[in-house]
């Protein structure tokens, strides 16, 4: 068999079931093998960074890779922001990379460019298959790279003569090396810290915002002993009946509230706070003056076990503090962010997941989703915008029979609207809110933290998305996609209601106004 | 004044006075300083892809840089595809790409990655600004850079404290470097091979296709001697009145027809011709066996003086062939790639700029516009579609009172669909014709080429647009854009006439069935 079809036999092999793709004439053999390897199903999307952001989506959600299939340099360039985001999630992925054949890149033909040094900025693994024999092998390791725990974006660059050559042949899976076990010195410098009775904050990150981690660092918690999340979890669990934890702030300020007067800093998966961005005259990393760090768990430490054997160490008889169910009034009147917030805490379905990139209109969702039923909530973990829109289409392929609500900034869901088309397409039961407030809002607000003077219309134009207003339920409908238009919080609800009681997806453009 | 300021005003002094911008917050001084020197006009595009092609568009038609503003590393790597083609383009181009502030790089904060492995892959020349004083020299040096012969992407990587720390000043230009004199070496050798009386074919690329290369070209063409132009332009000068150039074809089968039997291969401007892809069992060089190569002018030589002073040598008295004035007979009935093209060619207004990004649905319209009034053919050097439309951006605002003409295949549209937007937000006299055949056609060509044998529905789909069908004057009214439907011969024209004769924006979906 030709290198392409002993790849796909691998990957499905090695329970990589879903390849995005967004092809061109160097995968045609990969294509064309998709016939041959039912086991593997492709799906279409129309730009790449819909693509990895797709399979980032099915990653975080599957706890397995999809593959991604992209055409050169250009198409990996196109899909590498998604990747960026799906670096920062540690998110197992893999990305098929086709090239020229191995004897055509010495042309320099148009197409040709520096594949390596892309790949390069995003992948924990990168490797180029140097002939048909070696593509089963190097595609099993490909797979067991990206599921090694934390995960990462494995790269698999693929020339056009190693995937149509014969005597290619499928490999067995690759073992997965398992999570690191914590050292009982970390566990118990961290016990130390706890019963010290000094204010401490323990930052939970990556599994331990999952169902276990959360369990065990719920029994933790104390007077003294604060819980809090990463600002940008790449999945967490939460809802009615699972542990709360606060995410931290992304704006500085109030991150640096949440963490005043703590004296240790517990990491437990997460990474030390630091400031998104630089602004004049504020410090960059957020751990308080005087306040130690002990990092219990690195990320792809057992993260769920460490905090667990802290937990039965320290507090052996603590159980878990449950979220006690509780939904939002309905609210009456205006759509805005916050009213918007309250109608879809008021309906969240069970089991939902949400795929969260609506920015500044966001800031009142975690609070009124709280004691929703239980759902996971998937963010965006490298600031690259354009991410929401296909995240949902990964999680909605990875998870059939769950409600994927996709919660989208306006200007954010401009990058990768196109994603609108895949949902039609593999029929997705995706309800995505568009919340129009026709501002970059949130760079309004940064323009004035970062102590930048703006006196002028130029300025102001860069920042503002009317002139012409985005109609997306036209968006939406020329791809297929039904929608409808919310100006108040009763509209919102009922779009909110029908889509979720119907098949595929929908979208409600949410006309807000700006929150500050 | 802060460095973002000196920025500006530098960049105003070296003639750069439009900036196509996608920007965040680490850019917002920038922004800011818009206000503070209106000499330079900002663009607002919705995507980084969008901002990147009409920065290309731009630079090909007014020969001078326009700056395109990026969010670190993600942000440009949004826009690399495009910065991929400016580079196949030659195009003089200056990329700012905001970043951190200096100090705040070793936190790792989410959007860190590495912004010069990205940049290297397409500029010719990368710059970090290390210290606000520094940013007005290094601008100036930028632009000189990136509008040396033959012209190239400058990147310029902009730390956030750097723009905003003060003690920065504008610098003067620098002097740009001229195109590098041929020798007289070199045009003795092509002189010597167009004087043996062999076969010989002329490959004319940059410089040489516009008019004064062209023009000296067209002295030397005779029984025996052929001009062709490379595959791909950048910018070509065409129609009635100048010498007429056949492009070499896209089809490696097709080109080596065309240069079948040529005993001599004089290359101005242009590269020794590739097959754009491998094909298992075809060469990659397209130049014919015993067929000697003779380097007349490299694309950063002074390629019309070279083509002159040969001209001069070989053919004294000999003088151009305009190109007859002649546009086709209007056709009726079924819309066709075909028909599509002669309507086209019909209309053609004169001075037009066309973007070509009509692909497979393109394959009539050289022919028939061969006749038109004279126009520019800019068209898509590096294979990384999604180009045409925001091309068409930077061609419009470049030349201000010119049609342009953006002739897009839906596969590619969707790529960098919200161009549109742009083009209603600026008021652009751009009229775009979508050849709508819900198919990535070409891939459909290519599956058979590479031998690939697909046998079931799974390859099939990820080569079709259909299920859903995608309605492109959805989208355009969606974003501000008047949009009508052509589906017979008669409706693209009267589409096309009524867009000629109103300002701003138009967009018609040319309904066309699949060339093969």
């Amino acid at each position: 068999m030709n290198g392409a079809q002993a790849l796909l036999r691998t990957l499905a092999g090695c329970g990589v079931t879903v390849s995005f793709a967004n092809p061109g004439t160097s995968e045609m053999h990969f294509v064309a093998a998709l016939d041959a390897v039912p086991d593997v199903h492709g799906v279409l999307c129309l730009f790449e960074g819909v693509a990895t952001g797709a399979a980032d989506g099915y990653g975080r959600m599957a706890g397995r890779p999809a593959g991604v299939l992209l055409h050169l340099g250009p198409g990996l360039a196109n899909g590498l922001a998604n990747l960026h985001n799906a670096r920062r999630a540690r998110t197992p992925l893999l990305a098929v990379i086709g090239d020229h054949a191995t004897y055509h890149a010495r042309y320099d033909a148009p197409l040709e460019s520096d594949i390596g040094a892309l790949a390069g900025a995003v992948s924990g693994w990168v490797r180029r298959s140097a002939r048909a024999a070696d593509v089963g092998s190097d595609a099993a390791e490909a797979v067991a790279a990206a599921m090694a725990p934390p995960g990462c974006v494995a790269a698999l660059i693929l020339p056009a003569d190693v995937s149509w050559s014969d005597g290619a042949e499928p490999a067995l899976p690759v073992a997965v090396r398992a999570a690191s076990p914590v050292p009982e010195q970390a566990i118990g410098a961290a016990a130390k810290a706890l019963r010290g009775g000094e204010p401490c904050v323990i930052l939970l990150g990556g599994a331990a915002l999952r169902r276990a981690g959360l369990a065990a660092a719920s029994r933790l918690a104390t007077g003294s002993v604060r819980l809090l999340s990463e600002t940008f979890p790449a999945r967490h669990e939460r809802g009615a009946g699972l542990p709360h934890v606060d995410r931290l702030a992304y704006l500085a300020e109030f991150a640096a509230a949440q963490l005043a007067g703590a004296r240790h800093l517990i990491l437990a998966g997460a990474r030390a706070p630091v400031s998104f961005f630089a602004y004049p005259g504020l410090p960059g990393s957020l751990v308080p003056d005087g306040c130690s760090v002990h990092v219990l768990a690195e990320p792809g430490d057992d993260v769920a076990g460490a905090l667990t054997a802290l937990a039965d160490l320290v507090a052996a008889d603590a159980k878990p503090t449950p979220q006690q169910a509780g939904r939002p009034a309905m609210p009456d009147g205006d759509l805005t962010a916050e009213t918007a917030a309250m109608v879809i805490g008021a309906l969240l379905p069970e089991d939902a997941i949400v795929s969260d990139e609506a920015n500044t209109s966001g800031l009142w969702l975690a609070g009124a989703t709280a004691g929703a039923p239980p759902h996971d909530w998937l963010t965006l973990t490298g600031g690259a915008i354009g991410q929401g829109l296909p995240l949902a289409a990964g999680a909605a392929i990875a998870c059939p029979g769950r409600r994927v609500l996709a919660l989208e900034a306006d200007g954010s869901a401009m990058y990768t609207i196109s994603a609108l088309w895949t949902y039609a397409r593999e029929q997705l039961d995706i309800t995505t809110v568009i919340f129009s407030n026709r501002r970059y809002a949130i760079l309004g607000m940064e323009l004035d933290r970062v102590g930048a003077v703006s006196t002028g219309q130029a300025a102001r134009r860069l920042l503002d998305l009317s002139e012409p207003d985005i109609d997306f339920t036209a968006l939406a409908a020329g791809m297929g996609v039904p929608a409808s238009r919310a100006t108040t919080a009763a509209g919102l609800a009922a779009g909110l209601r029908q889509a979720f009681a119907e098949p595929g997806p929908h979208l409600i453009e949410a006309s807000v106004p700006q929150p500050f």
